[in-house]
């Protein structure tokens, strides 16, 4: 028996029918540890076979899909479970799962605040279970690399968050930049939003149609802030504006903050430089040193690809960070997630290149 | 004779092969006091009827081009030329027509800095006829209107700062943010990159693709700034990133500034109608009450349609600005300089309804 | 009082809150003859301004949606109603329409068979009032423009019948093709399939998206070989494959016709000729000499450009007709035919030059 | 040493810089049985890192790119090379590479053509070695494994030419059709112009603009027409006309042709399992028993989706095809072929999953 076929997981995938569900179940059908045992989604696809729902899968997946109700039954068969869910359906099945010895890797919102009265303000919903919210872990494996490494359960991040944060942490945790300063103009794809079917996604509404969308009241503003705060140490308020884009896939998160006056001398270079050295563990980000990231240059890839300017004018620093919301700021990120809770290499199952063009 | 007849201006285009010209030259065929007279473009154009160069004109007009090498000649017959031009090549020509009784309006960048030292930092050139310079005018109609009924040369001002100032000016003449702490993220369709071909406008590059580009040295960003300044009383450096977006048409400039402090208890109804009086003799500005502006509203049209958010934690006011880049932008703007240099109804052939979806 | 004043017509709409109903609003809005009264939209949209559902409409029309229901109230106060209704709909209201005296043009399919035979095959539906069925005119100006100009009720064409006729009609009319050889081969932008949402039309399944749909059961199948068997007086079956495109606005149908072989001699330039002299009184009719048409060159307008070549070695005849679906596919053919009705010129309100780039 | 070091090839790409040979590029980096040792591109990429040329690629990969001028040189240190030039190149290199003992695949047109004289009338261009000619394999694996196995150069098939071939195949193969009623309508993404800039591949130009263009003159024509005719056993003319959409990759081939008479009664269902049959060695052919195939479904991966329909009143059967236009229509059935020259599993490292949506 070889050590691969030793750590071969079972997982199953709640979530299977969502544009974050597949684009998992796609990562994991190619990753060398993993055997993807049973898929849920809503009722409407029960019993339907996955190449029903994504014709893409034809000749590839026949797994057909189940729902929660079966989650007793279907439990025992698994190691891991990832949660692909609309806020608030996460908390009420994840305290049995991790009861039942199971790890979970939740890609909604639940786990994702240990303070029960952030997520309260944002989500208006309560946790149910104190003591399973109190072990989950704010999965960011740039930031948190050994808590995820010993945790069971993992809050996985927002995909605004994961470009915005990334963007900005170097900046907080070395207080080059005034907290109470920062704006992030965040631009998404249209498939941040779901499959799910409204006017704002229809095709001849967001072709040639650029507009800013949940001003001030977008639920990953808290998520930044919460975030921020907890690497500044004290409260932060980000300003943050997302944006629909006409494209299908990508975040690119334009961060703006005022360097404070003792570091008013900072240079291009030596950010760069700290930027680098802040990620030198972190196989999935890169900091450019000439140039700025497109989002086509991590399509289909779990980087985040990070670049820097700042206007000596205006004392400000400008930071561009690029993702793929499927992968970074959902799917892939819950695989790289899932490779540190089970002990794999880091980076198995994502090593894809962006398709580009 | 009736007063149509009249008011009959004949005008020659230079420049009509770019997007901005041709845009220029669709308002103006269907503009009842205007009679177009003459075409002018790159000599690679000269002789070809303009419906070679876009086949939409099959049939509406065959004009066919000349170059600025026969301006002498052409000189004669017209009252207004437009130019849609590179920076730096109207300099060489407006002031021979100014000089022979000609009106101007200049799409370029040329006429748009009285100061001289400003416009050399941004575009390194130096103005041959400084007596011409002195007398051009600013075209924003919403900030100058009257200034612009009296003139003969106009500076049309550039896309992104269109969008940007009328998105900014009443914030800034009623002193009501801290003019430091101003950000512009402008998101532009790629049309305002004009019809040339390179890399950055291939099809396969933009489609899916954002990114930021010229940060920090964008020469928009120094004329936010001036046209800031002018309204501020004092010198503005805006930080002004602009980044390319998968669409043809339209300009979604997100203006970010912190609220003076005296200023923090502003209510968001109070601002909206700060904007409605401020804009109120202008027929193109649509402020909003409620929703955000998508490029879509404005496409095809000389509108500029504004809406409003204030971030009470961090203070900040954020203004959506959005418009069509070669309409109100550009071409759209040009015409309505010229409805109130000529003395025509402001409004006259630019009444068009947005083509949407 | 002017001749103007006295030709002017009030109209209403049914049907508003759909693409093809705004486009209509829109080209009547700024139509000189034309006063729209009310609108009527379906039930959700009752009471709402049409720029709650159309923000591009702020500020230029605040008309309100009625519905049906009200029609008895509403029809005395307009000469001409317009209808953009999905099938089946409209035959409930129309005769009353007309035994009222007021003039109608139907958007829809109910009125474009004269044959119920064929009518009930393709829609399952039966006419309640076949004498009002009688008196349509299937309106088409370019093939039957006189029998419009004394038509009180229009039956007006549906958009993949608009290119793919006017592209064939020439052909057929002349005998020049084997009718039992013809293909439509039809692409589409995403707004023929209307604003109503569902997976189709969802951003991020058409956007790289290219397929056929409704293969050989599309109803305008149906259209089109109905109207090519009116054209050639015998029946004629159509091989008609309608396929979504990546863009709003648009359809481009290639059609392919082999020779007979009596004229398997025949030459491009004298085919040209023949289609520009087939549609020599036809103003929105462009038949190229060189090149080809793109979608673009009529967006917005209610234009159709046609372009011609033959394959001398497969002895076919391939014709590429392109329009906009919802002017020249829609409500410009409509506006079209009220202006033939009305004893307007025909291109009155119908001037637009394409929006392009 | 294991069974995958024994096998492992040493490969150059000529090409690099083009869409065609970053996507090979691609592929290749994750091939288990492949070492990429050298690229080449045009004069201008000389000593660039290829991550500069396409920025997707930094931390990837970092080969420079040489220029043919140092084939010599460069020839020792690999076992095979790939070509992905435009056409009339190769001829003047591959010589040279067959007789040092390199094994070829020649991803542009100067080896499809056994027959000269079809290629000159095409390409306009000679053979310089004959006997390299004669043994190229047109390398399309569905149907010429067995000669590809053996073969040490291959032509690979241009894009149009492999989703028409395959949609075509079973039925001229088993005479289902007449020959002489072969219609291709082919629809592409931008991407298969190339990475060179003009006007034609221009966003603005693009978006929204659905055109034919080649009509009647595209060489890959004449590629179809000579593959049909070695199917039929005698000479085919096909009538083919590509089209440009308004996405970055795939193609959709609709394909029609007229049932010969003896066939009229042949039901969907034989046909699709005639179909089924025909590829049941071809690892990536899907033919599907409902439902239309989207480009989308095969977007980065190496299939070819087909499906079937049968106009029964016109007689004629339609097949669409679609494949990605730079992997299964070019870079993808490129390493297939070389997988099969090799010795290795057909579809290593040819496993992607459809990046959906």
């Amino acid at each position: 028996m070889t050590n691969d076929q030793l750590k071969m997981t079972n997982v199953g995938i709640v979530g299977a029918g969502g544009y974050a569900g597949v684009t998992l179940l796609s990562i994991l059908l190619r990753h060398p540890n993993v055997k993807v045992v049973w898929l849920m989604s809503e009722e409407a696809h029960k019993g339907k076979n996955i190449s029903a729902l994504y014709p893409q899968m034809r000749g590839i997946c026949d797994l057909t899909c189940d729902t929660l109700d079966n989650l007793d039954k279907q439990l025992v068969s698994v190691d891991l479970i990832f949660l692909a869910l609309p806020h608030g359906i996460a908390i009420n099945y994840v305290p049995k799962m991790i009861k039942a010895g199971k790890k979970v890797v939740d890609l909604g919102a639940d786990y994702r605040f240990h303070d029960e009265a952030v997520f309260k303000k944002w989500y208006n919903l309560d946790h149910p279970d104190k003591a399973v919210l109190a072990e989950a872990v704010f999965g960011s494996p740039e930031l948190y690399k050994e808590q995820i490494r010993k945790a069971r359960l993992i809050g996985n991040p927002g995909c605004y968050p994961t470009a915005s944060i990334l963007g900005l942490a170097p900046l907080i945790k070395n207080k080059l930049i005034d907290t109470g300063s920062i704006v992030v103009d965040a631009k998404s794809g249209v498939s941040g939003a779901g499959r799910g079917v409204n006017l704002k996604v229809h095709y001849c509404e967001r072709n040639e149609g650029v507009m800013a969308y949940a001003v001030n009241n977008h639920r990953h503003m808290g998520e930044v802030s919460y975030q921020a705060g907890l690497l500044a140490g004290q409260p932060v308020n980000v300003t943050f504006v997302p944006h629909l884009m006409p494209m299908t896939r990508g975040i690119h998160a334009t961060c703006y903050g005022k360097l404070i006056s003792e570091k008013s001398k900072v240079k291009i270079e030596e950010l760069v430089k700290l930027y680098k050295e802040f990620y030198k563990e972190a196989p999935f980000v890169r900091v450019y040193e000439t140039g700025e990231p497109c989002t086509k240059n991590v399509a289909g890839t779990n980087y985040c690809d990070i670049a820097l300017s700042i206007n000596s004018e205006s004392q400000t620093v400008i930071v561009m960070s690029v993702i793929d919301n499927l992968v970074k700021g959902a799917a892939g990120q819950a695989v790289q997630n899932m490779n540190l809770i089970c002990g794999f290499e880091e980076t198995t199952g994502l090593k894809a290149i962006a398709l580009y063009p």
